[in-house]
């Protein structure tokens, strides 16, 4: 099987969360995977001299606009959170955790801390909130936030963020590669997808 | 006819240049035109807060790449300008001069001169060089030097640009309107031609 799509994203990033509803399809229709590389956004921007796109003059109301739109194109739920950006650690870690112990909660937990945070406009931030979701997924709650606060854990988040920027050069989110090419943002997905179909050019 | 497309950019915008390629086909398609707007990016970015997607460090290189990548896809022609970005105030007013006065010569000079930029690599920051271009298509080359000081068109740009920014929530190139809807990026013309056939949605 050819090598998985890899997918950099942050919990707090709208665009993350509407391509993270499109790739799977586009990763089958191709016969690859998705590799799901949670990261932190604000590590990022210090390095790229970035912000939140929200934070930029005009900019900002344009993409509050077009989050809603491209959700609304591709018929993907989207509710503009009233707080925003959020810190993500806790839902990031929970990932690389599962990866761990539970593989095959990995893929559905960020699923739902993305409609968690991106639908229902819960606080994310919070390790209680997170971890309620993962125990709605019939994983252990207490083991789940002892799995965050594990230090090995703690330490593989920042190792995929410094690799993230320094080796691969990320500086957004969603950030996808295809064979090592590079491919920001979510309105990119289908240019992923041509890629894919045409094997490059 | 229905509103023609609006389409704002900067002569020294690859993004722009690669858009400017692709409008056209795009609007015949819906029996719409194409309105071009030449701005002062320069301008844009000091209200934005952002600047040349180059001088960004990690989008820097992305980008430069992705430029390729893009023309590439469409067959487009592209060579990275060895100076840039460049300023393009002559060339800009060029285009009102032109619509003012030789309004058939308008889109073949504007093409002319983005392919000058993007293909040749020439200097299009010279009003020499602009001025050259517009000979070439049949345009009295002193009249057009002339013209492009005229403090008529001098102003014309100045407004075009202002009102891009302040009343219409301009922060890139290109930037286009459809009926109204805002669209920022070369990567959007797909989005536009679906925007066109589905009636928005």
């Amino acid at each position: 099987m050819p090598a998985p799509l890899e997918f950099y994203f942050d919990f707090s990033s709208p665009y993350g969360y509407i391509a993270a509803q499109r790739i799977d399809q586009i990763a089958v229709r191709h016969g690859r995977g998705v590799d799901w590389r949670p990261m932190l956004l604000g590590a990022v921007f210090k390095v790229a001299g970035s912000k939140p796109l929200t934070e930029y003059p005009l900019k900002g109301k344009y993409s509050t606009h077009d989050f809603q739109r491209s959700a609304r194109e591709h018929g993907i739920a989207f509710n503009m959170p009233a707080t925003f950006p959020l810190p993500t650690q806790g839902a990031a870690r929970g990932v690389y955790w599962l990866k761990q112990v539970l593989p095959e909660k990995a893929v559905p937990f960020l699923k739902a801390v993305y409609a968690a945070y991106f639908v229902d406009g819960k606080d994310i931030s919070s390790p209680e909130v997170v971890a309620d979701i993962a125990a709605g997924l019939g994983v252990d709650r207490n083991a789940f936030l002892a799995g965050i606060e594990n230090p090995e854990i703690k330490a593989k988040l920042r190792e995929v963020t410094e690799d993230a920027i320094h080796n691969r050069g990320v500086f957004g989110s969603p950030y996808m590669f295809v064979d090592g090419e590079p491919f920001w943002g979510a309105d990119r997905l289908d240019m992923v997808d041509r890629w894919l179909q045409r094997g490059g050019w």
